[in-house]
Formats: structure tokens, sequence, C-alpha cells
């Protein structure tokens, strides 16, 4: 498939939501923008399963008492009626519960500690080979007994799209906050995925992510494109304690189910992006989504 | 609590849906009905472990033969347009595409046999200390990519409330005909659930099998004594390959997340219970259920 030409005339190798059909295209850049062998707190072997998988769990990053300090900034944010009604807090669909608080690391000094932190800012450079800037940062609580899950997507695909993030020098760490199980919902991967980029079909209305972060149904991947990347790569779920965190590549297909146990799973989400390639324009939205979700502010951490 | 008497000058050790608030009460009745040394397939440890937990999963219960005749049967059922549009037939509320099918013992010879062979019948007999019959059989289909899933409940709250079932002497059997993976939706139980029953609050409304079917609201415990369950029981899923199956006491509180991957969780789900109770009128619904979805004809099988 050749590569199409967009707005102002950047080559794209990553087209989707245009008038393309979905069509599975292979990634022409790297997972390790620095090799297995960048210096940093991630060993030689969890970079190369990182680099295979697109997914890489890590026991216990965060100690005891460093989960209870976020989990108490955790509730101190899901307590206040005013950042309720702000923008940056998504609510359940059904039900009204807070579902995620955006920008959390600019809300909490004890969260922009933790992401400016070598465990978390350390790995990212290490795996993207550069400086890196916070993308985006939230809080998920997934309450118990009915929180909503998400459907399958590639964050790349979205952050490409609506956020004009040029290629995917970007990855995610999911702290867990509490328990994460095969029950409760967890984030689930289809290791390998990140290597396959699906084009997906549809455009980007406007203001889009009011709905998509609640219930996405643009920036989806069709259904057969779906299938096949589940037969080939397998499906597995990220399970952890609390402390714990899973790394994922900005391109890894991922999703959760709903959480019908009484156990809140909740997690913290960093997207560090890598300050070299800079996001532009959006490739395929009539507008760049507010800053709360996609950072203007490229200042390094 | 003082057990109240309800209709017909019944004694009822399992009030629910009545005036009485949310209780969590013990269970007065055995789970092993002629205790651990029943003659049948089951082994002693696993009549015990069943006893304990009120689940048991057998690996390989059915031949890989068995299962593609029963899968064919399945497909069989699920394309029949006039069975769509019977009474026995249960749509997913949002797709509309065919959640389970009743009766399914009625409709197919090939289930008919496998439900009276000594591996389901015999095992029913083994642990109910009676002769059995067919309560119930269905196929459940949970189709891939937003298969929609079960709120938490016990059988025997609907089984003693609708259907007049006068104590927990019955099981269910679900014998899958796909993989029970961790990620599509499986089984959830809470294990050792099956000795407290949770009476539930709520009136019954006429015709409530029509919508409970989909998305059951009455006859559902309460969040707090669900919390409480699930905090002292804990919540494992039941996973097994294809030709495995999955025992659980009629009482035993149960339920599934939605299934957002592309793999579909079909099941053949068996209800036997002891001739010995039969059922009389309903404890607390206005008219019993239809006979396909609780059998009338007690013949022992």
């Amino acid at each position: 498939m050749t590569a199409p030409t967009t707005t102002a005339g950047r080559t794209d190798a990553y087209p989707t939501r245009g008038e393309t059909a979905a069509a599975i295209l292979d990634r022409p850049d790297p997972v390790l923008w620095a090799g297995p062998d960048a210096p940093g707190p991630a060993s030689r072997e969890e970079l190369l399963a990182y680099e295979r998988d697109g997914v890489l769990t890590v026991d216990a990053l965060l100690t005891a008492d460093e989960v209870a300090a976020v989990g108490g900034e955790l509730e101190r944010l899901g307590r206040d009626e005013a950042l309720r009604r702000d923008d940056r807090t998504i609510l359940e669909k059904h039900s009204g519960a807070v579902r995620s608080v955006f920008e959390v690391h600019r809300l909490s000094e004890v969260v922009a500690r933790l992401v400016a932190d070598e465990r978390l800012a350390g790995r990212a450079r290490q795996i993207l080979g550069s400086a890196v800037y916070v993308h985006q940062s939230r809080i998920n609580f997934k309450p118990g007994l009915g929180g909503g899950g998400f459907s399958w997507h590639s964050d790349f695909e979205t952050w490409h799209a609506e956020d004009g993030m040029p290629r995917p020098r970007a990855l995610s760490v999911s702290v867990a906050l509490t328990e994460n199980l095969t029950v409760n919902g967890p984030l689930m991967v289809m290791p390998g995925s990140h290597r396959r980029f699906v084009s997906c079909v549809g455009e980007t209305p406007p203001e889009h992510f009011r709905e998509s972060l609640r219930d996405q149904e643009i920036g989806v991947p069709d259904e057969g494109s779906l299938t096949r990347l589940a037969v080939d790569h397998g499906i597995v779920p990220c399970t952890g304690p609390a402390g714990s965190a899973t790394w994922f590549d900005s391109n890894t297909m991922h999703g959760s189910s709903d959480n019908i146990t009484p156990f809140p799973r909740s997690n913290l989400f960093v997207v560090f992006a890598s300050t070299d390639d800079p996001p532009g324009e959006p490739y395929a939205a009539p507008a760049p989504r507010p800053s709360y979700i996609a950072a203007t502010d490229l200042t390094p951490v």
C-alpha cells in the first residue's frame, strides 16, 4: 500500500480515518529507539521482551507507602466537587460515577514527583531513546459492581489522528493502585500487535473526545482486523498486586472488560512521548484535543 | 432470624423477595445429599472439594468428537429461523444475536443422549443422593466482540422464588463447547458462598423471566451482601478447554463479565434436580415460569 500524503504535505505511514478502507499495515518504525543496550532501570532481557511483545509488567515498581500516598491523592481528587464538574473529570456513562481524572500530574504534587522518578521517566527515556515529555496522565477509577470497560484500540491511532503525533515513539505505563485480578476487568493486550497498524474507518466528528473517553466508536478497529490480530497474537490479561506496573507500546492493541466484582480497579496512567518527534496538526481530526488530554507543553521531565 | 411461613402454609428456610430486608442466612440443607462415599463417577476427593467450594471443574468430560457433535447441534439451532422467533430463544439485548436457547435436551437427540449419560446424570445422582430430573437445559452462545455478561446471582434464589423449588437439592453443569479463557467472559464463582443464602429485596413482576434472562435486576443480591460475600469467599474464574465441565451447586453465587474478545464462549448448561424434592407453587412470584425454563415433567433421567 502506498502511503498517502495528508495535511501540510506530510508523508504519512499511518493513514487512518480517511478515504482508505480498513487495512492492517506494517509498522516501519522501531520499538526500542536506542536498542536493547540503552542504559536505564530496565534490564536487557526486559527491553527485548518489551520489543517482542509491546508490553512488559514489572512487579513492585512502587512501595506500599507510595501506593498509599497515591491512593490518598486518588481519593482526594475523586471527592473534589469542583473537579467533578471540570472537563478533566470523565464520568461513567450510566452510573455517573467518576471514571477518569486527567492531567493528574498537574493536580497532584505526589503524582508529579512519581512521574519524574527514574523508575517511570527513566524507563521511558531508555525505551524511546531521547528526552521525554508527558503527553497525558490520568487516574482511571473503574469502580466495582459495574465499572465499564474500554473497547479494543491502539492509543497511537488516536494520538496520531487527533493529536498529530507523527510516529509511535511513545508509551504508556499503568501503575496498579489496587490489585489487578483476572476477574475485575484488567487491561488485556494482544502481545506483538504493536508491530502492525490497523487503519480505521470513519471520520472524526468535532469534539470526539467527549464521547470517546467514555465509549469509543471512531478509531476502533473493524471486527475483521480485530479478529485477525486476536487469532495471530492471542490475548493476555495484565495482572499484578497494587504497586505493580505494566508498560506498553503506544501501538499495542488493548482493551478491558467491565468489572462486575465489588473490587475496584484503580490505576495511574502516564503517557511519555519523545521530545524528538513533537506533535503537529492532527492527521485526521478537525481540531486538536484539549491540552489536558494531549499536552502542548513539551518540557522534558 | 425466624423462618417465615409463606404460601400454602409451607415453612420456608429461604425467604426472599418478601417484606424482609436483605439478609445473609445460613443454609440448613446439606450439599452432598448422600455424603462423600456415594458411588458414582466422581472420586471422594472431588466430592469433598465440591462440598467445600460448591464448584468443581472436570477436564476432558467430553471427547473431541462429542464436542464437535454438540457444536454442530449448536450451529444448527442458532441458524434455525423458526426457532429464533420461538420463546425458547433469548436474543442479546443490544445486538439481537442469539444469547441462549432453552430446552435443548428436547430439541436435540445428541444433547438428550449426553444429558442422560452417566458422566452427567450419574454425577448428579451421586451428589444429590437420589434420582434426578432435568429442571432446565440451555445453550449459551455468548458471542465474541461484545457478548453481554450475567449479573451475580444464586440460581436457587430464582428457582425457589419463581419455580417453587423447596430447597437447594439441585446443581448445574456447564460444559464448555469452546475454550473458556480468563479473558472471554468465563463463569466466575465465589467458592463457599453456596453455604449462605442471600435473601433478596424486591417483588417479582409478572413475566419477569422475559427480562431476567437477558439482564436480571430482581433476585439479584444487594451490593452490601455481594461485597460481603466477595470479601469472605473471593472470586475465581472457571476456565478450561472445550470438553471440560464445571459443576456448581444451585446456591453458589456466580456471574460473568462481558466478552469483548473475538473468541466466542459457548456452553451447554444442564440443571439436574432431585425427584425427592419436587417443586410446588412459586415461593415469591405471581405465576410459575414456562415449562421450557422450569420443567414440570419430573421423569427421572
